[in-house]
């Protein structure tokens, strides 16, 4: 493909993606193709010459919309939202055009430095603590994982080398396994997936503990596990606090857990996922009181601040801890700089890393901190409307304080008809929602997703949930 | 950002990247900034206000292009190359505008359907047998992982986890960490860095084996450290084999090592990163003889095959380990269709992911197989030019065997000489080339990297090694 060619496939591309943003509200947001659909759309093998672009764009609609579920519609209110906007994707174009790998500074120095002063950006527009920042002038900094799950997984790899070397000094007869049998960490029963599974990755002892009556975790249940863990001769070396759970968008009590964390000499992770993009509006940040407690601290900026996936922002106190657990150095990625400027490599699960950070270069500055605030206070806005809908009907109830984008709801009475009510919902095609289930309560799970969502929008799905529930009714 | 903007932003961003790959040979390869350069040119905050488009595309060469290493440029020749096309750059706008997240088949059936598809279409052009393959219909498949350092970790943890479950039922009375601290898995010391890392992050011993006179591991090797550590009470569970490794390109012999594992049920892993996309020319693939015999094989079309990253491609024969082994199940994420396709969140570290199989799709359809096995023998071919002129000159030895896009040369004589060289041409600024040692013998890398590469490029290149040979007898 020539560079004539690639202008005139890139004006199409951009034509087509306006096209597909635009009306994308009137796609079946759910498609309704069923597993192994789209291998009869295409040759079995890859073709022996050259196609021309305009057939590859002749079948994005047959071969791959018809599969497509639309994370971008009004309509869709499932897991939380991914993000995307119109800066994030020409920032894309710059980076893969550069397509330079900044695993270490030489290697590109400004995918490196870009980085650090974009999450010292970003770490002050929520304000975290300046001994989380590179300013600062010390170690410690930010960086951009792919996924809030690598976060957890490289806070919990750094925290087990620095337990492990502690315990190596206090006990030098045991020995590396020895050690790792009895490192325990903790997490709220609401935490993600991804701490879990971090815990089986890192081959560390995780226990779920359980939250207070408003799914928080608090401190007092973190000092009793504790306790316990150490009476039994564990060595309890790990917390994540969670703001925001994906079940529910509940808040661990950060601050509690954190004069836990201090006192036992427990590194604590925050883990803001979703909730994290709010912090830039400071009447949100009562939320995460306490922050200065934590050793490490992430969030995605490609959940709910208009970054497209991936970008998930991660800060360390101490970044020596990973830097030097996981240090290889093979002489073709040694430099004469280092030492001087991170080299991210070393930061990471990964030894390749993309431009990222042009990314929110492109969004902090073609939004404006402003803009950004209006976004997620808009978001927050519709919820409470979906939320004042739902309770105006006497036949629902909330099952969680609403605080964010997400309202967590479900119809008075037994979890058999809420997963009725579900079915039909999704049934009907028009909306699309997960549900979860919390002490044996099943409930229903409405995220605002889209940014492209008006009030008018948040009508159309109340009224889909309240046919869907006649139908429940009319049913019985 | 309305939809106009972004109409002329992408259009100015793409007539940007023409003009920038087009000319990118006149750039300085390696800028000459220093650590810090880049935070006294942007401002400490993020702006309040937003910005218009033109701003950010004014401030491009400033901030980002004085510190960028020109990786596209047919000067850079460090490392390994790191893929650039515009079919590609057309397939992310698509993929970041659906800004879907494929972690479970419903969350978006075409991005996980076209995956499993492409690498479909991409094992058969390398000539994998059918057994890694979705198409035999049985659990095998492919999947598209971010960097090869994953796809290591995922086999090793796969390995793990298939090696835990045998021993548990063999010794039921041993503990997991009494399992744990026997297991040991092998390498080729000249392995890649990111193979001994996944040893530290899984927390198993992993042993580098010494190669043979040609930097291949052997099975011979393997199987008398088999017998010594099985002699030792330990329990060899897995072994990578490299083809193309990073330092000269060597190829371990995958035949040999393949009947060492088979015999002692060692989970085979193959990490052909860079050199695996040499195998769509059938000319080639005497290198991956024995690949029947191992359980995963890897390689980097985002390395060689024009495909921009992050695109690494991973086979497994038995998904089912690594499935198992981190199987975390939240109600949000459950759905109908689990078992009727893969939900490739099991299959990975992160939970996330884009939609990256439209860059194979697009790239192996605007090139078709034919021009990249052209693509593939020109790179050899310019590698051997280089060659040629390199020992036309009497000054001047190879340290390896030519096959790929990479040369591996030195003056004759001691290691500081070569050394001075590789300090003097980097220091002309022209081209970029990093060094390597093996046993002592330091070298220098030539890899041919540019999709922009000439066979008057070469001649460049070799004008400015010969030029800093001069030097170095010079001041001699």
């Amino acid at each position: 493909m020539d560079a004539a060619d690639f202008k005139d496939f890139s004006k199409a591309m951009s034509d087509y993606i306006v096209e597909y943003l635009s009306n994308i509200r009137d796609r079946q947001v759910v498609p309704s193709v069923k597993p192994g659909y789209l291998r009869p759309l295409v040759p079995e093998q890859a073709p022996e010459k050259a196609e021309p672009w305009t057939a590859v764009m002749a079948d994005i609609e047959r071969v791959v919309m018809s599969g497509v579920t639309h994370w971008q519609s009004p309509r869709f209110h499932a897991y939380f939202p991914t993000a995307n906007s119109y800066p994030s994707i020409v920032a894309d174009m710059l980076s893969d055009a550069i397509a330079c790998i900044g695993f270490t500074w030489i290697a590109s120095p400004a995918c490196t430095e870009l980085e650090v002063v974009m999450l010292d950006w970003l770490g002050q527009m929520i304000g975290l603590p300046e001994s989380f920042l590179a300013r600062s002038g010390g170690e410690a900094g930010g960086v951009i994982q792919g996924t809030a799950s690598e976060a957890t997984l490289v806070a919990l790899l750094g925290a087990k080398a620095k337990a492990m070397q502690r315990v190596k000094q206090e006990h030098p007869e045991w020995t590396e396994y020895e050690i790792l049998s009895k490192l325990v960490g903790y997490c709220n029963k609401q935490a993600h997936s991804s701490v879990e599974r971090a815990g089986l990755l890192g081959g560390v002892k995780l226990r779920s503990l359980k939250p207070d009556g408003k799914r928080k975790l608090r401190g007092e249940t973190l000092q009793e596990a504790v306790e316990e863990d150490i009476r039994n001769g564990l060595i309890p070396f790990f917390a994540v606090a969670t703001l925001g759970t994906t079940s529910s968008c509940a808040f661990d009590a950060l601050d509690e857990i954190g004069d836990v964390c201090n006192a036992h000499n427990i590194w604590l992770h925050v883990d803001a996922a979703y909730a994290g993009s709010a912090f830039i509006c400071p009447e949100f940040r009562y939320l995460m009181k306490g922050v200065e407690k934590a050793d490490s601290y992430n969030f995605n900026p490609h959940k709910w601040m208009l970054v497209n996936f991936d970008c998930s922002a991660m800060w360390l106190k101490q970044p020596r801890w990973i830097v030097n657990a996981f240090n290889v150095d093979p002489l073709y990625l040694k430099h004469d700089m280092q030492g001087m400027a991170p080299d991210y490599r070393h930061w990471q699960i990964p030894l390749g890393r993309r431009f990222r950070s042009l990314k929110l270069w492109f969004v902090l500055r073609l939004y404006g901190v402003e803009n950004l605030q209006k976004y997620i206070r808009k978001h927050i806005q519709l919820a409470h409307k979906f939320e004042e809908l739902c309770i105006s009907d006497q036949r629902f109830e909330l099952y969680e304080e609403v605080t964010m984008g997400l309202v967590c709801f479900r119809l008075k009475g037994n979890n058999e008809i809420n997963e009725e009510l579900l079915k039909r919902i999704n049934g009907r095609g028009k909306i699309h929602l997960v549900p979860s289930k919390i002490d044996d309560t099943y409930f229903l799970r409405l995220a605002i997703c889209s940014a492209f969502t008006e009030e008018s929008d948040i009508h159309v799905s109340w009224e889909e949930v309240k046919a869907a529930a006649d139908e429940v009714f009319k049913a019985m």
